[in-house]
């Protein structure tokens, strides 16, 4: 008996077959399967290649039970056509992202989840249901402490140090490459708006892109880029304080596994009492909730 | 003798032409002139409609100045080529807007403007020249305290409420009224979605129009209000303290001309000492500078 965990996303769609017990089976991924980021078309397409490749060495019949987490609103339509299509006839869930992401940090039924990746959310978890949630609100409204937020913040660092004049620093000539391909053209004001024009040719989220930059220049002892992942690191906290449950505390997402001064600051204000786990993949998490949901 | 003062802004372009002494002669006004909003051809195509319109009972040889303020980088060229097409031979100068603001509040040549309209910057101003500014990094990297950043205030502020489940106040009802017209859906985290999608469905900048809606509920003494307003008034405070230099404060856009209580909150802020006076038009502050380049 075989369970598939899927996950789909604003970067990428990935399926997952395991045994009940947890061993890998098939894998495939594809490009972003969210609404919200791709239009539905090339979002349901790319959910296919992926189930596609990770059941290509599948009987699709002895698929028991399947979940799959999703960012945003999860619409379970689109999901079980798919799965029709691969000719899967077991029970589908549907669930949210910060779901399978709890599922994919710990064996327990209940407790938090906080995901800081591109964007950022909390949640409050019972069995497969958010019971609440903070923040996720997106680059534009939200998304406190994220690698947008994060990004922006090194952005906003660099522009201003430029228009006063100051000296550049590690992070602030990182951000400035980054942003302005070619020879750098030396500190005036002039360069604060040179910075403050390729940031708004862009696509607003590229600026998530500039995060690493801000942990490779604070683990260099940057004092600039320390006191932005801080910031974040506070930020995380408060987020997590909205909707924090008893149980244990899942972490997930790009920024909390890469970025260890984030989760250093976030860690340090949790204090020793909380009981931490890193998550593993989305589609993990999704697999073992659709063996704990055969189990049932 | 007469003068021409030029304002190129993000939502319209004016032109007025005055006596030196400032007694009004002409006036046109037509879209947006600034190349960060519009395509530069309309932009143009703008400045050219809004100086036929000023010019059309005025003996162009008469015009013995031009003083034109324009938001972000100030380009002279296609405002000189556009001046030269009337048929305009005298100086030309082209500022920043914030100059042209800060001749629009005072006589005096040195000091202090804080802009904050949908966009928010304050600048050390001395005689045409800036000296130094403060954010004024537009809506994704700053505008802290602008009619942006109060609106996108209010949308969290609503989204936030429904995904609690917490009770409706007068503002959260106006700005979901604003955001979904039709009939009310109800209170449910559902609804927090319904606030999210409908700001993500519109270009970022329209959350500027969810300001007044701020300025009223917090007139009628909504607590959430207040609040967003006591804060942009305490970000526009920290803006301007940034560039403050002696010689007057000039309060220029229209959060600081129709929001009475981040006005009321940044002059309380800055104590009694500071010599506070209100701006003028652009166009008036453009005006002013050119008859005082004429009198030097």
């Amino acid at each position: 008996m075989l369970v598939l965990g899927i996950d789909i996303g604003g970067t990428s769609t990935r399926a997952l077959v395991t045994t009940v017990a947890g061993d890998r089976v098939g894998f495939g991924r594809a490009g972003a399967g969210n609404p919200v980021t791709v239009p539905v078309d090339e979002g349901a397409s790319n959910l296919r290649s992926a189930l596609a490749a990770a059941l290509s060495d599948v009987d699709v019949a002895s698929i028991a039970a399947v979940v799959a987490g999703a960012a945003g609103a999860a619409h379970p339509e689109p999901v079980e056509r798919a799965l029709r299509a691969e000719g899967i006839r077991c029970p589908v869930r549907v669930v949210g992202d910060a779901v399978t992401a709890f599922a994919a940090g710990t064996d327990e039924p209940a407790g938090t989840v906080l995901i800081a990746g591109t964007g950022a959310v909390a949640a409050a978890v019972d069995g497969d249901r958010l019971v609440r949630t903070a923040d996720g609100l997106g680059w534009l409204l939200g998304d406190l402490g994220s690698a947008f937020w994060i990004g922006r913040a090194a952005a906003v660092a660099t522009a201003n140090r430029r228009y006063a004049g100051a000296a550049t620093s590690p992070l602030t000539d990182a951000v400035a490459a980054a942003l302005e391909p070619g020879p750098p053209t030396g500190v005036s004001t002039v360069d604060g708006d040179a910075v403050v024009t390729a940031v708004y040719r862009r696509e607003p989220r590229e600026l998530a892109a500039l995060a690493p930059l801000v942990t490779a220049a604070a683990e260099a002892g940057d004092p600039g880029a320390e006191t932005i992942l801080d910031e974040a690191a506070a930020h995380l906290f408060a987020t997590v304080s909205r909707v924090r449950t008893p149980g244990p505390l899942v972490l997930a997402g790009g920024v909390l596994r890469h970025c260890a001064p984030v989760r250093q600051g976030l860690v340090s204000r949790l204090g020793p009492e909380v009981r931490i786990s890193t998550a593993r993949t989305g589609e993990e998490g999704a697999a073992r909730l659709a063996a704990r949901l055969l189990a049932r």
